[in-house]
């Protein structure tokens, strides 16, 4: 592409067009080093045009019911007059070749509405790799007029915690009853979430799902606090029934307000984006670093004799600075073929 | 310094010689280019000789007693036949003008022992710097022979995690009472703790601690498990009675040969080494990039537009390294006197 398709997609992304859309992020998915530059102009072209919808975090254990409490929140959202956008982070895909948002069975009174748009997780070798491109799809749907960004992780590892960082506001779902055995605590991952929500309190599991808000009320206490203008709250819901999700909205359009009237909602997004910026920029060399001939050569009996003690951390990282800047000095690698 | 005065240096550190031991120390806490250089080649001599101690990481809030529980917890260990040091990691101490073990009269009869160590933090504009030296400094007094290295730290911000990483066990001061106010909790670093120790359990507060045991004991069987062959342990204890101080480290003990028995101390160890080697690895190419002329000077426009999401962080770094690369290319700075 040049630079004037690429404007045009800039163009038509901004007017809503969902196969320019899903193009664009096919393109900032690419790790080819030309996709790279097209799609970091393409991405200052749309910048102005981002940063207006709510950045939603949604996780919870495998059988809580995710993608269904997904799709009727998501509805409710779109009834209410909201445009709603689906990404996922899904670290295993890269293994497993995608599973979360891969069937193409779930959410599907989601997916054929107009006003929605879902965006299965893209592979990858890393999970930074993984989060800079989710990041990315995040900024082109907010371009394309989104309000609302779901990003949707499952539980495995680090997904929550980089989840938390790219989004304003964390969602919890749980399973009712749990006791000792609550799950997002042993997770360690309660402490991100500003709503935390027991679903499938619904006929029998009704009570015991009350039990369950009220362990986890006096639990959150215990944790330290996330935001100065806003407590975790938890409540209960049912996505079978359809109670309590239309109230999920109005809570997350609380703490929007909430965060915009204290001032935490910008703090947070700046914040977010300096982080961003310097996380990318070392990452960006690390990559840098690791192919150029001579380190890629001599990193493997490095990182032996480093995991052996043979050899000290900080000598290793000098030695391998040292080849990087070697390297360098000799010859411009700019224009190089393989991905940055 | 020349090789063959580092080379002394070495031979000195090795024998136990203290004066050694404390200007090696001051070497690694240097941020001049050549003395940088000259920390690597000491470093590099001594590594067969680090790696048998215990890493101790000992936190809590201020009030709960730390120097004097080390004094008391140290005496004990050297009685028992122990060699003991103690290392620093105060974030604030750029700020202050350092304060946890800068006062000269704090563990006043560990100090006078022959067997003991005691080094303040370091000063550091990062906290990234300040964990380098202490990382480098234990590494020192570990071929200085010394068997339990404990490194101390005060609850501010992200300073427990980093000692937890840099340690094998993690030790948590608590004060009797708190109940809902249990204050590990709160801050999010009670699940780093492989054990919780209730100080000043004398006296009228002796039955509190208890409670306080209890409470922590059921409120710990939430948190993630950190090791499978370790659960956390919770125990009282009075520094100023000398009562379960000395259980404390026969509780050590028992933690390193469980963990070595199950092989997760070995992995443990190695994993650290080599997150420590690409974190240096990042650390350092940061911290060249930032000196580039051209780098310092868009940098504070480059940041501004990010933080008000004017440019895409993406976009930002990209910038970033391009302009590193382009600076790397026309010259060979690598022998500037600039710190590392």
């Amino acid at each position: 592409m040049d630079s004037t398709q690429i404007r045009a997609m800039a163009d038509d992304i901004r007017s809503g067009n969902r196969r320019a859309l899903a193009r664009a992020i096919t393109l900032v998915e690419s790790t080819r080093q030309d996709h790279r530059e097209q799609a970091s102009a393409l991405l200052e072209m749309i910048t102005p045009d981002t940063g207006n919808s709510i950045r939603l975090g949604i996780t919870g254990v495998p059988g809580v019911g995710k993608s269904s409490f997904i799709e009727v929140f998501g509805n409710h959202v779109i009834d209410q007059g909201s445009r709603v956008a689906v990404l996922a982070i899904d670290p295993s895909s890269s293994i497993s070749g995608g599973s979360i948002l891969g069937d193409k069975t779930r959410m599907e009174n989601l997916t054929r509405r107009r006003e929605a748009f879902i965006r299965p997780s893209p592979a990858g070798t890393t999970l930074g790799g993984v989060a800079r491109r989710t990041r990315e799809t995040l900024l082109l749907c907010e371009a394309a007029g989104y309000d609302l960004i779901i990003v949707e992780t499952v539980g495995v590892g680090q997904s929550e915690t980089m989840v938390s960082e790219m989004t304003d506001m964390f969602l919890l779902l749980l399973l009712p009853g749990g006791g000792d055995e609550l799950q997002g605590m042993k997770r360690g991952i309660t402490e991100l979430a500003d709503l935390l929500l027991v679903n499938k309190a619904d006929g029998d599991a009704k009570k015991i799902a009350q039990n369950t808000v009220l362990d986890y009320r006096s639990a959150t206490h215990y944790l330290p606090r996330k935001h100065k203008s806003w407590a975790p709250r938890v409540e209960a819901c049912s996505t079978a029934e359809d109670r309590g999700i239309l109230e999920v909205w109005e809570i997350v359009q609380e703490f929007a307000a909430a965060l915009k009237d204290s001032g935490e909602w910008e703090q947070r997004r700046a914040r977010q984006a300096l982080d961003w910026m310097w996380r990318e920029t070392a990452e960006s060399l690390l990559v840098d670093l690791k192919r150029h001939p001579a380190i890629a050569e001599a990193l493997p009996q490095i990182q032996a004799a480093v995991q052996r003690g043979d050899k000290s951390p900080t000598v290793a990282a000098l030695d391998i600075v040292k080849l990087y800047r070697q390297y360098n000095s000799t010859a411009d690698h700019s224009n190089g073929s393989t991905d940055l």
